[in-house]
């Protein structure tokens, strides 16, 4: 399995781990098998957690949409109805009003939001759902990336009382997706998409795109500001103080399987699977080194740690028939963090030895120092995944000034450039480049010149092939 | 709110608790609101806790059946194909496959299970999901109870060697429920439904139900044992140790939202929700009777029991402006187990006052015996429920010898009844009495006479209007 094919490599490792099964009888749709429903089960449990704790409260609102509420908004029909799933049959009849799969569920939750909402009383409003979502994508399709079930898309909905405090909200989410992909130790970009590519019906979009070893893009998530666009559409007004109605102003922010997608395609290496411990369904594993003695001393042992590290851990004692070195291939390529081993010479040495997936290094550690020294690999663990992703990245990102540079530069990472702000000059960078604006970086204001009028501006940009 | 008006209570509370919201513009589709949505949570947490502890993993398969997967199966097909939605366009092409969406996911998951399962040693597979399923219902709909959209559908798929391993299976599965309704402080009749009424494409099935307060049962599970049945359909076999290819036998079973349905009737008043305390999203609420002076000496100890119990509890503490009557009426309604009131006349005598909310005593209790006391409530509301429920169930089990009897006791509650076993007596005690045959008391057999044929027979049924 080498990870530099990486296209090969990724269909491989989905398989091999058993993280989805891509056999199912219909294009662009997946099985999630129980390895990868596990991961997919504790990073999720990261969002909740976030999200919850942030205010939001979780909803659950209908995959079904009437064609009269999808068809309100103009810009978002016109984003999304060319890849919709309509549903026009129930049973032996045609039904009389056709039903879309949520692409996304603005068009579900608003009229919804419309009943909810009388005073400011009951702003701000925060709400999230965790649900499937459908595409009808005519583009390839690939597992986790691009598919037409989305099976787990995190989508939140907010109402506020002005543009201004919706802004807010929109800072907020940013720095809650922030927490959450430095959790899966991925590094990210924030960049305020081009108008051009903003989410239909939004007033501007803050995306969050990572880079994916073959030097592309992925978009992992996005924040939207919707202004008072939904709200004027599904007339979703409030009270305010003085006792005048007023339109409220949203936001929307979503994050779906992309982000296992993302984590395990950074992180893994050419033995398989690397995963941060926080979301690793096995955390450690322990195999017993049996030789023609002392193997029950041995088996008693490892039965010890696995019952004092199982309070705390997710272990697994490795009791079946294979060979070590057969055991190891086997967890190292399901990602298991740490790996403890425990041999009759150890047991005379008082110690064990422990190996960190990341790192390859055999350790031994004195039985009485092994809790503590867990703990310690477990939490420098997730920070070297993080670092080491963040240097990758970091070393991919290329300043260009010049279009010749830029196409140099294309495929192997990420273009920083200036850019005049103008639509028709970005339209011609990418064109010329062959890359996308990914959009404006947040903070970040320079002087430089734009590559094609050659005005003098501030803005920063990011392009990159994407996928 | 009088429940003894079930179905405008039922109606009712559903929206004044803020459980479900009906008012979503599709016939039988509901919205899950934020309140019932955490019932929903720690219900649903319950139930992947038995689920996972008895080895089943947890898997997700698609929504999306392609025509030729769903046809399969003769007798499934017959259960089905008047019900179930037809995808039948993407964007703007009409689909070449028509797809259904899953009412139930055996013939998603079988083709998988074909390729996942070569030998003995892949057996037994335990697996399940908890995904939204659809039923194009024509009878009328009624929120959790019959919707369009099923939206917590637990389904659990196994593969065995054998037609007696899957038995032991369907058993074990049963054991699971069991468990599950228990904590729920639901009461429960389990039944082997006639074989006119077994799941399509079942050998036969294992049905759970509970009675409702207007006197109809509410089927709330179901365990199916397949037999060979679906793996001949969908070929799934797996050579056994002596090299044979062979059928695997399969079970699968399921439970719905209609748990939260039973547990929200079964255990309301007329005052609003009463919930189990395990699945409260609020298990304590704490009141502060502020008189005009020492209130913030009140506040100061409310925050110190909040804090103190928010270790081990999901507490509220009321700081709103309403009067404390105003809160107790707003909390009792949400059904929160147990209110601690604190006002300057209790700190005096170092006491705070507790209520249960099934019982609505108010009982002075030490400071210092708080957090013992409010374990020990818990744990008695919890017992109590179930006892309170068990008995209303038990004095409306009414056996009868003859049909006028049982005309009489009709939607007063359960029947039970000989019968000979034959189909035609079956039908035509149903026909006579009004009620549906439940099914086979497992493991009651009694000497009887079948009302209908005057046989004799050991065969005990239960008979109910049902939902």
């Amino acid at each position: 399995m080498q990870k530099k094919n990486f296209g090969e490599w990724y269909s491989n490792i989905l398989k091999v781990a058993g993280i989805v099964d891509v056999r199912y009888p219909v294009k662009g749709i997946y099985v999630w098998c129980p390895f990868g429903f596990k991961i997919r089960r504790y990073t999720y449990g990261i969002l909740r957690e976030l999200l919850d704790k942030s205010g939001h409260e979780e909803t659950l609102f209908p995959l079904l949409i009437p064609e009269e509420e999808f068809m309100k908004e103009a810009e978002h029909i016109a984003g999304f109805q060319d890849e919709v799933y309509w549903v026009t049959r129930g049973g032996l009849d045609e039904l009389e009003i056709p039903l879309v799969l949520r692409p996304t569920s603005e068009t579900a939750i608003y009229p919804i939001f419309k009943l909810w909402i009388r005073s400011h009383a009951d702003l701000p409003l925060l709400t999230y759902q965790i649900a499937n979502t459908f595409r009808y994508e005519t583009k390839s399709t690939r597992p986790l990336i691009r598919a037409r079930e989305i099976t787990s898309f995190e989508e939140a909905h907010t109402a506020h009382e002005s543009y201004e405090d919706a802004e807010m909200q929109v800072k907020k989410a940013v720095e809650i997706y922030k927490s959450f992909f430095k959790r899966l130790c991925i590094p990210i970009t924030i960049s305020k998409r081009p108008d051009w590519d903003k989410f239909p019906g939004a007033d501007h979009t803050i995306a969050v795109d990572t880079l994916m070893p073959d030097g592309r893009t992925l978009q992992i998530g996005t924040v939207h500001h919707l202004a008072d666009n939904f709200a004027r559409t599904f007339e979703i007004r409030y009270e305010d103080e003085r006792g005048e109605r007023r339109y409220v102003h949203q936001t929307c922010y979503g994050i779906s399987e992309r982000c296992i997608a993302a984590m395990i395609s950074i992180h893994g290496d050419d033995r398989g699977l690397i995963l941060p411990p926080e979301v690793a369904p096995i955390q450690l594993v322990i195999i017993p080194i049996i030789k023609k003695e002392g193997g029950e001393e041995v088996l008693k042992r490892c039965r010890k740690i696995e019952e004092r590290l199982g309070e705390r851990y997710r272990v697994k004692l490795d009791l079946s028939e294979e060979r070590p070195g057969a055991k190891y291939y086997h967890w190292e390529l399901k990602g298991v963090p740490v790996r403890i081993e425990l041999g009759p010479r150890d047991i005379k040495k008082d110690e064990v030895v422990i190996s960190r997936r990341d790192e390859q290094k055999k350790i031994s550690v004195k039985m009485e120092e092994l809790d503590n020294r867990i703990e310690e690999e477990m939490n420098k663990m997730g920070k070297n995944l993080l670092l080491k992703a963040e240097a990758g990245m970091r070393e991919r990102i290329f300043e260009c000034a010049k279009i010749e540079e830029m196409s140099n530069h294309v495929r192997k990472g990420i273009i920083k450039a200036s850019w005049c702000g103008d639509e028709s000059c970005g339209r011609e960078m990418e064109e010329r480049s062959g890359a996308d604006i990914l959009g404006d970086i947040l903070g970040e204001e320079e002087d430089g010149i734009c590559p094609i009028c050659g005005k003098e501006t501030k803005i920063k940009v990011y392009l990159a092939k994407t996928y």
